[in-house]
């Protein structure tokens, strides 16, 4: 007899921001694999499961995709039902994918639980819409930490006008700027970086593009933070009022 | 004594993928204004609320945004709890910014509960992550329906190498496409359209590009309906095995 895995999203941090679907998989799990960038809090609802610590924040140590991957296989082939918990959602961003190939691999029964991103609901907690149909047409998630070192387009991705939110990108943050400028980006776009986002905890550094870094630095910002950079961050908290006004004019 | 409003997201059909903060909003909710796209099971988390459909499908009659917002506003000056609640996200194409500033502009107390949005969990139904590392560095989120007629900049959105997530993109399908194909996209890039995804009346079909329109049309596949562009594609369900290995090489 053999377990099975859930892939399942924990949400952008606020415990409440997590689904029903989630809850339910967490409540008959033997035992669950966690990321450092989920709340603790998340846990109280599978008091019954071990609880294994697998974290993988960038830079830091963290336990490598191969062995997480071999650790849900090998769970699972022992008849344990294994749920995977990761902050934000599975697929974006979160290896879910990988995870995902390595139980199809193996032959074991998973199933996907999505969750509510960080880089829609980050934003949304301090009143920023990432679309707001009057100021773009779309919204762009990319990371600014990738393992080959490789960079997004970041020229395109100005050219398609989309709003653009990066998932780990504190550290790069003054090389991912210079590119925007380089490729024409406004020195005056609103951006916005936010740790914590969500939680009781959360800090935010408002402020032009060019200015971002310097800004990000000032006031030591950290990682975990969605940065946030696009005609939409105008409607964040402050300057709202005003920005609605010129959206109606 | 004013009361307040919920914009809340809804999630993207299977009533299970809705957040605890979501049921928390509808329990305590005295009226709850739902667009088409919400599951009517969700509703039985308020059986003491009034429920108002305020219908918004692409194409057919609905409710004009500014008699929502007035709602909204006149509603809440009364006194009311009201749960505003939109499919998938309510700030991801969800208009939930247009009624976040008209609830600001009246001086209405609203809060933002985000949402599992359409454009990860369909496609992940399928096996499909809108990233992984060896294929993309990112994800954009699209509507294929504006009102202005506008359409976003597709060829910089094909020089972006970014997985492309259209929303409400049926009916326009044969116009984005060409579009994808004039900017330089490969005839055989894989897509898929998936409609009612996370539903037991979830239907999809899968092709090549070029081939995508007559396919929707031939399987007479219809709104509301997610499309999903680029590389990922190929690691949904019957291709799977494939493409791991294709991808481990």
């Amino acid at each position: 007899m053999t377990g099975s895995v859930f892939l399942v999203g924990a949400g952008p941090g606020d415990p409440d921001l997590i689904t029903l679907k989630a809850v339910n998989a967490l409540k008959i799990a033997d035992v669950v694999l966690v990321d450092d960038l989920v709340n603790p809090e998340i846990l109280n609802h599978c008091p019954q499961a071990r609880i294994v610590y697998v974290g993988k924040r960038g830079g830091c140590k963290s336990t490598p995709q191969d062995f997480i991957n071999r650790m849900l296989v090998s769970m699972a082939e022992k008849g344990l039902k294994v749920v995977r918990l990761k902050g934000g959602d599975p697929f974006l961003f979160g290896r879910g994918g990988e995870e995902m190939l390595a139980l199809q691999t193996a032959g074991i029964h998973y199933e996907v639980i999505s969750g509510v991103t960080s880089g829609i609901a980050v934003p949304a907690s301090l009143g920023i819409p990432v679309t707001h149909r009057a100021l773009t047409h779309g919204v762009t998630f990319v990371t600014g930490h990738t393992q080959d070192g490789e960079q997004p387009n970041w020229s395109a991705l100005v050219d398609s006008q989309t709003t653009l939110v990066i998932y780990m990108g504190i550290k790069h943050l003054p090389e991912i700027v210079k590119s925007l400028l380089d490729a024409g980006m406004s020195h005056e776009m609103s951006t916005i970086a936010i740790q914590h986002g969500t939680l009781k905890t959360e800090r935010h550094v408002k402020a032009p593009l060019s200015m971002l870094p310097m800004a990000v630095r000032k006031e030591n910002l950290g990682s975990p933070a969605i940065i946030v950079i696009g005609e939409v961050v105008r409607l964040a908290n402050g300057e709202r009022l005003l920005a609605a006004l010129n959206i109606a004019a």
